[in-house]
């Protein structure tokens, strides 16, 4: 569908209008008939199946592998482990009818997969030699949730889960730190997109774990984004479930797990961080179509020589590793078109009309900038690479700059409150690491702890807001 | 896990309980917790990635774009095709309850997704502009099913559903047609097992399609299975969600559907074709693994020599575009390691001892015929490219012969009742489309009408059942 650029709700008028606004102009998902749900249509879709060939590389170079297991848990399963379920069960959609009866053992909807695999891994697991089990599936989930927040909050929701299973805890923490590395190169190398690392409080923690790191994205509002998180679950589920190892010393012991886990909520952070008034602007590593060539036609005029020169530059691009995309429609309007990719957030447009075939050029134009540079036909590989590379690093120092001014120290209460009224960011600020003192933070500021950075030395201080005793700073913010 | 060749179920003597037993014995399966479900353990998930690669160049090669479609369809939707929900009704699993509460519209789990996808369609397609769409997607489905017979029957299950929408019938059937080729091409050039191409009886097609085609391939016991499906939806669906569009000439008219789907159900017959007793032949083009090196080392004794020979090779594979494994674990013995590899349907089997490193040679044992061969170190990769083209073209080969073997004519019914008390396998016969003498047939002989051939030619004759007027031979079999 065609619209003009007047027609998109504007980024620096608000942020949350924007967002919604441009993926459904972008096409990149819609609403579905069920509230809280949504449809990944094509354009969305194809940003997932680049952060899956991304992450895949990553984790089988680790010796992880993927694997599938089923989107029904029985109720009395999930109950296995305590806290998990508490922290899950406002949440479930429950299968109560199959094949026209009624279910003894009604069946939960996978909101994550801790005990239907761990169920299995008992099964698997007996000696040393099983261990380390690297598993990993890529699947759907579903938490209940009525009001939809395109990509950022939604019923159902795909990604990826990791469940390990070790010897030793050492073992298991390595695994939790390499994949939160993952997660960090995922947002950073490829989202463009720079990330706090550290590790969660207790309040905030995965339900049913032992200790959960993240990392975490600021948004242009000065909220954060929960981006992606790696849990050591201790012994905690191989105790409830069973899951014994027989060591080299010939003696039984509970096996040490991690699970960790990227959704397509991640995709909504890049949306929101890089876009303009004019529309999304994708990173070029991440954009499923990274040039756009635009063939300028007389109207009315056939001219096989441009198009002939197109398509042999689009080829070119192709052999060269790169994702180019023709647009040879008629209509509408070369304007409207420019637009419709803008708004999709396409890194570089070329424009090519009779002069550029006469002379044997190409006129680049930038998405980020909207710079325009003319190069001739001979350079044109080289100077694209070049652009797409510097788009990236552009896009990445530009997020790291605003990332960099909202993270702010508060030392009392009261500059801390004052941060939230204003620029709200990331503050970094003593803490005595009590659970009601944090709810109570929360409540009065909207800030939540996000996290521990992981580099954080200890310190001598008092609490930002109860006075007591803390010995490390950490990090809050409003999150989404 | 290891075990002894002697542990395996005999193919020879029962296929049914060979094929569970390998299953499970070469780690590609589970059961899961819940009846009717499976787990898809790393090396038989690793087979469907292959399929999704594989399908995944062939479609987007035609344009076809891959989305993502809630899981939940509301049941006032799949109420709106009667024909299609009758059909599938008896199937469904039905969430009744979310976030705790009691839901008003209680909610289907997909058993397929024509209905929620073409709720949105309606919402997208407007002018012959718009057109064609031509969306894929890779999910899970659930029909309700209480007993699981691996792979082949379970209550969960994977596959990608294409959806089209097309201006004209022709486009459709074009469409139609293109899917069939590819789901031959999967069989035939990777999976290396023939199919018939047809299209399905009334009573056999799609519940609120127009026309079924499918493809069919022939398992070692004489059943039939169904390969994958193909539909011409005609305005069958158009009209009833109210996909409209603007032709060239300004008419309003509705548009023409397909849809077309592979599910997880055709590795089952991917394991049934090729095994023999001592477990899985997998065709070289689709198998995870398709040479495991074994280095063969005196107990106790470390070889530095000998690994880096065999690391050296297994890098020379690689670059060669060829999956190989080095097993290089010090425990089961090397021949139990051998049987292991042997179950799980390795192609090729590298011996690596001393004598080879001192000779700069490698001795490559063929998993189909048992095979070994001794190549030089130069030699090593154009030999092994070789070995296994040839095991994929034998392997097709092999289960041409037998199905060519078990197509027969037959032209009375005592003679059609004969072929299914002895070797079954497919039956040509004529057949007058009646339904009630279809099921007739069925119920007398298990053997249903898979298909009517492609390139079928108008005859003159009478029904093989009934004797009444017939003008097509028609394909028969027992299904699985």
């Amino acid at each position: 569908m065609a619209f003009g650029k007047k027609e998109l709700k504007r980024k620096s008028e608000n942020l949350s209008d924007w967002y919604t606004d441009v993926i459904l102009k972008a096409e990149l998902a819609d609403y579905a008939p069920v509230k809280g749900t949504m449809v990944f249509r094509p354009y969305g879709y194809a940003l997932w199946e680049k952060v899956q060939e991304i992450f895949n590389v990553m984790i089988k170079a680790a010796g992880v592998e993927n694997a599938y297991f089923p989107l029904f848990i029985p109720l009395s399963l999930l109950e296995k482990e305590k806290a998990h379920v508490k922290g899950f069960s406002p949440e479930l959609a429950i299968v109560t009818i199959g094949g026209g009866e009624e279910l003894k053992d009604p069946l939960v909807v996978r909101p994550t997969s801790e005990t239907i695999m761990y169920e299995m891994y008992k099964k698997w697991i007996h000696s040393w030699r099983d261990l380390p089990v690297l598993i990993n599936q890529w699947n759907n989930c579903v938490r209940w949730e009525k009001r939809t927040y395109l990509f950022l909050r939604t019923m159902e929701f795909l990604w990826q889960e990791g469940h390990t299973v070790h010897e030793t805890e050492d073992d298991a923490m390595k695994m939790v730190m390499n994949a939160l590395e993952w997660y960090r190169r995922v947002y950073e190398e490829y989202f463009a997109i720079p990330v706090l690392l550290g590790r969660k409080s207790e309040s905030e923690k995965f339900a049913g774990g032992k200790a959960t790191y993240g990392v975490e994205p600021l948004m242009p509002d000065g909220k954060a984004l929960q981006g992606a998180t790696s849990h050591n679950l201790g012994q905690n589920f191989s105790k409830v479930f069973e899951i014994q190892f027989q060591t080299k010393e010939g003696k039984m012991e509970f096996a040490w797990q991690t699970s960790w886990g990227l959704s397509t909520r991640s995709l909504g952070g890049l949306f929101m961080v890089h876009g303009d008034d004019n529309g999304l602007i994708l990173p070029p590593k991440i954009a499923p179509i990274q040039i756009v060539i635009m063939p300028i036609r007389k109207i009315g005029i056939e001219s096989k020589e441009l198009m002939a020169y197109c398509t042999e530059m689009k080829e070119t691009l192709a052999n060269g590793g790169i994702r180019a995309k023709l647009d040879i429609r008629e209509e509408p309007s070369v304007g409207r078109r420019f637009n419709e990719w803008e708004v999709k957030g396409v890194p570089v447009r070329f424009e090519v009309g009779e002069k550029e075939v006469k002379d044997q050029t190409v006129t680049i134009a930038r998405r980020d900038t909207g710079e325009k540079v003319v190069v001739t036909r001979s350079d044109m590989l080289i100077q694209t690479e070049k652009i797409l590379k510097n788009i990236q690093e552009s896009l990445f120092a530009k997020a790291k700059a605003f990332l960099d001014k909202n993270i702010r120290n508060a030392a009392s209460f009261d500059e801390f409150k004052n941060i939230m009224k204003s620029d709200r960011g990331f503050i970094r600020a003593f803490w005595c690491e009590d659970a009601d003192c944090e709810a109570k933070i929360k409540q009065e500021t909207k800030a939540a702890t996000r996290l521990l950075p992981l580099d954080a030395e200890e310190e001598k201080g008092v609490c930002v807001h109860c006075g007591k005793l803390a010995v490390h700073r950490w990090i809050f913010a409003q999150a989404y």
